[in-house]
């Protein structure tokens, strides 16, 4: 059994404790938390620490999972874990994550452990995708889309808008766009003609409906690029229409051979998850086993998902592997 | 550089051609056949060599290719070339791929060699789809779809019929059925519903077109399971209308997640070729790269691309891939 703990116990801790119940190689050794343990709740009868306590019980975890946020808590957490333990984080700032993997790397290095970063959808299975579709199309071109989908960041940017008491906003890909890319004609699309943003917003008594408008579909970088749909709605309706979080996306890539490039061909990869935490834990909790099995190769240092062989995520054996599904 | 030979030069072959042109790593030495190399023609200016010379050029090749068919060609070829080079092969028959794996690995074990077996897109590209969709969402079912795309066994057994003279076979999946996967609904689905076939036949003057029909549609394995549609064309129509050999499909996966199974992930991915040859050649290529990488290793043996990190497949570094596309 390889024994796993979990690192912060929110909606992606919770989602790793439900996808480590359903392999039948693991066992969730203890979670950890920076609340006061007494108020923390888990589904399972999974003791839970305090977050300081991890160092004491080095011995008996395998691999811990960070359920951390990617803005202030894994850039410090990861390497600090990762001194002790084989780790996994979901780090997805893409523009940080070489700086992110330098500080992780040392910290592994020193501690002979591995660290798994940036696992999940994108950066992670979208990230894979585009590293195969380039690597067997170099003559070609990959696009990504996100959506249709919940993006926190946004929402939380509507939120911060005097006035509002509460928003919702959904990331969707522009359906001519995938069409144009699938076609395999790679054409040139802006930031406006690849995705549109569509608000759900709930206002204060008594707010100015159409200064909260104008000040989301002006705000620099999060939606003055974009066509955005602004609709207010009651508390209520929010709550009831718009309690999921859920989200995917597309990667698509197009590309050519033959001597005259006359050739096409599209590698098309989509994801349709109802919720967005589940699912990465799913991916956290599948790329753990790698982890374990790198660690125990004698393997050690930052890696991502473009350095795992595939089969080191299953719990199957490489021979049930080829007999069942290759 | 990474010097790359071709061993068999049909469709494939000229497809690794193309394919090693375009990779900045690689070197395409020489193309060895069992035909009169008089009479090979190569796009490039690659020398051609009689297959028996193979052996005397073990020192000036890092990656041999095998581009022969899966039927007669690889059982033998894969082991044999295995005990003098590194390896790759395209072979896809899925029920024979354990024993053709230990053959392959006994022949690579005794040299130190690298045997790379079963890569292109079925099996290749869809195996390592079904193994990640499997191993994220342990708690769900995976689809595979094939086509719209030419069947090259399916048309070989149509001209096999008496009266006809030339055929070709497209098998189309089943709209319906790719949405009801696609819905996460996991229906159950059998093979008629899944795909159906359609061919188009040049008839020999005065041949019985009704017993042509009849002799295919009720074809034991090959059509008798499907709805079959058959088009009786002229000659020209054929060369015109159906020179190309298109190819493509789909892997979907369902899964759930959470406590009471409430959320649902769908997983998609699909290929839609104009070449389907020409696809599978550039898979080969890439793998090729992963084959040579591993044995500068130190690796031997026989492995699947269930076995290979992604990032083995591109001519960057893992720095460059990391920053432009994790």
């Amino acid at each position: 059994m390889i024994h796993i703990g979990i690192y912060g116990y929110g909606n992606l801790g919770r989602g790793v404790e439900y996808a480590v119940s359903k392999a039948p190689d693991m066992e969730l050794k203890a979670i950890f938390t920076r609340r006061d343990p007494a108020t923390v709740h888990p589904h399972t009868n999974t003791p839970v620490y305090k977050a300081e306590d991890a160092p004491s019980m080095k011995d008996q975890i395998d691999v811990m999972i960070l359920c951390g946020g990617s803005a202030t808590d894994l850039p410090e957490m990861t390497p600090a874990l990762g001194h002790l333990f084989n780790v996994v984080d979901s780090f997805d700032t893409h523009a940080h994550i070489p700086q992110h993997f330098a500080a992780v790397d040392k910290a592994c290095k020193e501690a002979g452990t591995v660290g798994l970063i940036s696992v999940g959808w994108d950066p992670g299975l979208f990230s894979l995708n585009r590293a195969y579709a380039s690597s067997i199309l170099p003559d070609g071109s990959y696009y990504t889309f996100w959506g249709k989908g919940v993006s926190q960041g946004h929402s939380d940017a509507i939120r911060r808008i005097p006035g509002v008491k509460d928003a919702r906003q959904y990331t969707i890909p522009v359906e001519a766009a995938l069409e144009a890319v699938r076609s395999g004609s790679a054409p040139e699309l802006t930031t406006r003609q690849k995705h549109t943003r569509e608000c759900f917003v709930v206002a204060e008594e008594g707010a100015d409906l159409k200064a909260i408008e104008n000040a989301i579909v002006t705000m620099p970088n999060y939606f003055d690029e974009y066509d955005t749909t602004v609709h207010f709605i009651s508390e209520e309706e929010l709550k009831r229409d718009h309690a999921g979080i859920p989200h995917g996306g597309f990667v698509i890539h197009s590309g050519k051979t033959g001597w005259n490039e006359e050739n096409t061909h599209v590698i098309e990869y989509s994801l349709k998850l109802d919720s967005n935490p589940e699912f990465t834990s799913s991916v956290l909790t599948a790329y753990a086993r790698a982890a374990y099995r790198l660690s125990q190769e004698g393997k050690n240092g930052a890696m991502t998902v473009l350095d795992i062989p595939p089969a080191y995520l299953s719990a199957k054996s490489g021979e049930q592997l080829r007999k069942e599904l290759l």
